[in-house]
């Protein structure tokens, strides 16, 4: 008899009802009496656990009787459909057999845990409701992303996580070396020999690869990464990791605006497509998580995102007679308490803001005709503010250099950067997308430390 | 009028003919006599270009004749189909403009260059048709990874690259720091004070994210990884990168048989999905990369792998009569002139050798009942050789155990690994294939350098 997958009992229960089947999994509960008892299995397939119903008549009864959390069984027994149970069906054992042993103190017994003390058993939370739901989600969503773009025939494209550029100026960065630290190699002068490090240079784990992305899209159009992204920020928040993914999709001939409907495609294709395939996990974060959620996303995927430029979104703020902690005036950046005004007192719906100050934005986005402002925008949803930047990118050769000479760049260090201009001064745009966020927007988790596996924080880089 | 892409062209093509169309892209050639010229156009959304007639009728005519090669322009006009000559079809222009202007000493003029010299550019270097054929259909060769994979349920997981366990033991590792190299904090015996770098002690990026997939698979069945590892190996060869991307799929209930199932239908699987995907970029490799490619993945397609035990494979290698560099007996590793001969000439198609001795592999592999061999498999390929490497994993805590303290591994470091087995045997599975590998193979590029779009190896991390 081969085995049966929990999932396929649940989805396509009728074929099974009144048949043999067998099937292997973990005991996550179990309850024996004199003379019966109850354990429910999951085997991984499926969010849910199945319940084995199991009496005198099984041979080692008393063994059974004994199993405790976490052992590895292999079930036999009919497939019985209960309509007026409290569960839709079960499983009626004739047998079933120790295929590997637990120990008594398993510490994920059936009582609620802190989130907190389960990231201290990071290796065994992914085996609770919570971590199943949240890390079945991410995997679908991910494959939501490639397959967003896969079908637009965006190119996927792999850019280096260990750069020896320091060009990138977006954030502090972690030093990558083979250098023994104790007695380094040193120059004359007194300074690190970083000749002799392994890449003959000083090297760092990057912060982002839009850089990179953008020699790609001008030779394939469009193209997306996909991939680990690193700051080595000091900060102990909920929202920040020092290991995390980023979706970067990079345009050719496009303009501010493509990059808008694109990203509002997107952010609702992947709500799509994880409420489709994760019904049971968003169900559990809806009830169990965050009762809003369900309500926040539906209003996500039915709106059609407002837009609005930042001078008119400072506007609305100056006018809107709120005490803000932080007061707003033309040309400062907005807050999240700012955001979070606007798209959910003022917009009620997702909402991207244009057209930001040269001065609070990077030195490669475009500039407008105003020469105050440039063609920039951030997505922020209601809940958590921004969850999307991006801008369309300087392609005047001229203008980006004098952009980066009043800002003090260093062009040798952007040499290739600015020959992409040279070759070929190509309209195009682009933008990012922080994974986790993105999971914390789906699933209603508030802290980044429960979407990452095995997440990497200021020190803190466990398992 | 809305732009057209090329690729919509190429494939509907009858849809257009005798249509009038727009379209954006980047000169790719171009020659004008005094009355007319041709420009050959490449917009990124396909592997051929676009012939466009143009003639005096033009304004800009005398304009248009000097445009230069890489160069942004808009082609308006007719869309012919002309099945006499050369190329299906071509445009009539209408009008050109020139939207962004290109230098005259760009480098890649239409000629032939070599792989080298294409490094030395790798910011345009997609631009050329074998890197446009390589990196497109690595894009796709990574989306069919995530799709076998998605379509049978197995969950995405994302395990760190950063690990502050030394635990790996795989090969030499890249140190992740924030200390200042000149000055770091010393502890009181002289020692650098990891206690002061950003994770709290010694972090290193991550060589294999087996073990942590692991955890994976027993909550979740079947799993699989697909992202960076690193190597800090000083090996300079055509084959080694620093930084290259690995799958790493992991699957609990699963005996070393389900690894090959699943390893040989996922080969399978790949190759078919870029023959069907990529068929432009395909001729183009079998036409001018490596003439016996077609031939090659049309084997490994059409076969059924073969499978003999390491045993078996000694024994073929000894009665063979052949001269092998390094002389084969029961014990030794297979070195890559064995593998090849196995593979080429012995079987003439793709096999697995499994049931290896334990002294040649990893201490997570599972002891077989002989207890000289271990449930290992590596799986060899015509043309490379060994492509595939894995095992069933020792599940048996005790036997575990006794295997570590063999190799003086101390258990501490694995105390997480140790549980896994400790909360629940359970029989698992699991094998990595380098990605890289698999597109060389696929493309019958040669070096890995060339398939990795900002390649990383001793001595270089340019751009």
């Amino acid at each position: 008899m081969e085995n049966i997958l929990v999932k396929q009992l649940y989805r396509l229960s009728s074929e099974f009802g009144g048949k043999k089947i067998r099937l292997s999994g973990w005991v996550r509960t179990i309850r024996a009496s004199k003379s019966f008892g109850f354990i429910e299995i999951n085997d991984g397939s499926f969010f849910k656990n199945i319940q084995v119903v199991f009496d005198e008549k099984l041979d080692n009864f008393k063994e059974v009787s004994k199993f405790v959390i976490s052992s590895t069984i292999t079930v036999e027994g009919e497939f019985v459909i209960t309509p007026n149970a409290k569960q839709p069906f079960e499983i009626h054992a004739e047998s079933i057999k120790l295929d590997g042993n637990s120990d008594n103190d398993y510490p994920l017994q059936k009582k609620r845990h802190t989130l907190e003390y389960l990231r201290t058993i990071a290796h065994l939370r992914p085996r609770s409701n919570t971590f199943s739901a949240v890390f079945r989600v991410r995997s679908l969503a991910a494959y939501a992303v490639h397959k967003f773009f896969q079908e637009k025939d965006f190119v996927y494209v792999n850019t280096p996580l260990i750069t020896a550029s320091d060009a990138e100026g977006a954030g502090e960065m972690f030093q990558v070396t083979t250098l023994d630290m104790k007695n380094p190699p040193k120059t004359e002068e007194g300074e690190i020999d970083f000749s002799k490090d392994f890449f003959g240079k000083r090297a760092n784990l990057t912060v982002s690869g839009q850089l990179s992305a953008e020699t790609f899209a001008l030779a394939f159009r469009n193209v997306y990464t996909f991939g680990p992204t690193f700051r080595a920020e000091d900060s102990n928040t909920a929202r920040h990791a020092a290991e995390f993914w980023m979706i970067e999709p990079e345009m050719a001939f496009a303009e501010l605006s493509d990059y808008l409907d694109t990203a509002e495609e997107m952010v609702k294709y992947i709500i799509n497509y994880v409420m489709e395939n994760a019904p049971e996990e968003m169900e559990f974060f809806n009830t169990r998580i965050d009762k809003g959620l369900f309500d926040r996303l539906n209003n996500v995927v039915n709106s059609e995102f407002g837009r609005i430029t930042y001078t008119e979104a400072v506007d609305i703020l100056e006018k809107s007679g709120e005490k803000f902690e932080y007061p707003v005036k033309w040309g400062v950046d907005l807050q999240t308490e700012h955001e979070r005004y606007l798209t959910e007192k003022v917009f009620k719906k997702p909402l991207f803001v244009t057209d930001y100050p040269k001065e609070i934005k990077a030195f490669y986005m475009r500039i407008n005709d105003d020469n105050k402002t440039v063609a920039a925008a951030d997505l922020l949803v209601p809940g958590i503010g921004e969850i999307i930047g991006g801008s369309q990118r300087e392609e005047r050769l001229s203008v980006l250099e004098k952009r980066m000479e009043e800002l003090n760049l260093n062009k040798e260090d952007y040499w290739w950067y600015l020959e992409l201009r040279k070759y070929g001064e190509t309209k195009h745009s682009g933008y990012g997308l922080g994974f986790e966020r993105m999971i914390m927007y789906l699933t209603g988790i508030s802290n980044i430390r429960d979407v990452i596996p095995f997440p990497r924080t200021t020190g803190s880089a466990e398992f």
